[in-house]
């Protein structure tokens, strides 16, 4: 279960780096919630997910995962992150942590992201 | 809100180093619940707070909080540490990933521990 968590992990991290969206999504469950920041409204399902991840998916973005970060714990894990955005010049760097929960396919069935607007930083490019 | 969330924060790995378990203990809303780690039954209230805390009371013990991975979203905070043990000549580093609930007098009121076995390293003193 945990060498399969972390290779989602991995994988959905590389993917919001790199998309496409439904390979995004196809790593969610069904009926999955995200929670992104947390304290925002979840989108739930698919449908919503999808729509959430599409306004990232036009920008130039990287992403970093340093696997020696990862905690995973029971059907759950919890990860820093970095996404970098590219936009008009700037670099906009951002290093959520996000935490996951799982079903027993591997699927996130629930996401919830911490982060805020303080813990963004622009850089020149 | 926020900083008074961090402030907790700072203060309860300050305190998780260094003691004593009732301060510890008054950090948290009296019906909070403490799951250490995921996956394992949750505590509930300050007396299973308590008793939870007391275990690693009587070890020599340290902790580091870098305050700039400190995450803070909405009401929650979500955060790495390091806790070093000391038994037997051995030093055991374990650094968990903690995510808190906080009420609006800014008491803990949920705290969920990720980490796992694989995370703990044992070191020469």
């Amino acid at each position: 279960m945990a060498t399969q968590i972390r290779d989602v992990v991995e994988q959905y991290v590389k993917l919001v780096g790199s998309g496409p969206t439904e390979d995004i999504v196809a790593l969610y469950a069904p009926d999955a919630i995200v929670e992104d920041p947390v304290g925002t409204p979840p989108k739930r399902g698919h449908e919503a997910i999808r729509e959430f991840y599409e306004v990232i998916a036009a920008l130039d973005r990287e992403t970093e995962l340093r696997p020696e970060d990862v905690r995973i714990a029971g059907n759950q894990a919890a990860f820093p992150f970095t996404i970098v955005t590219k936009v008009g010049g700037q670099r906009f760097v951002l290093s959520p942590i996000d935490v996951m929960e799982f079903d027993e396919e591997g699927r996130i069935t629930g996401m919830r992201a911490y982060w805020s607007q303080e813990d963004m930083r622009v850089e020149p490019e």
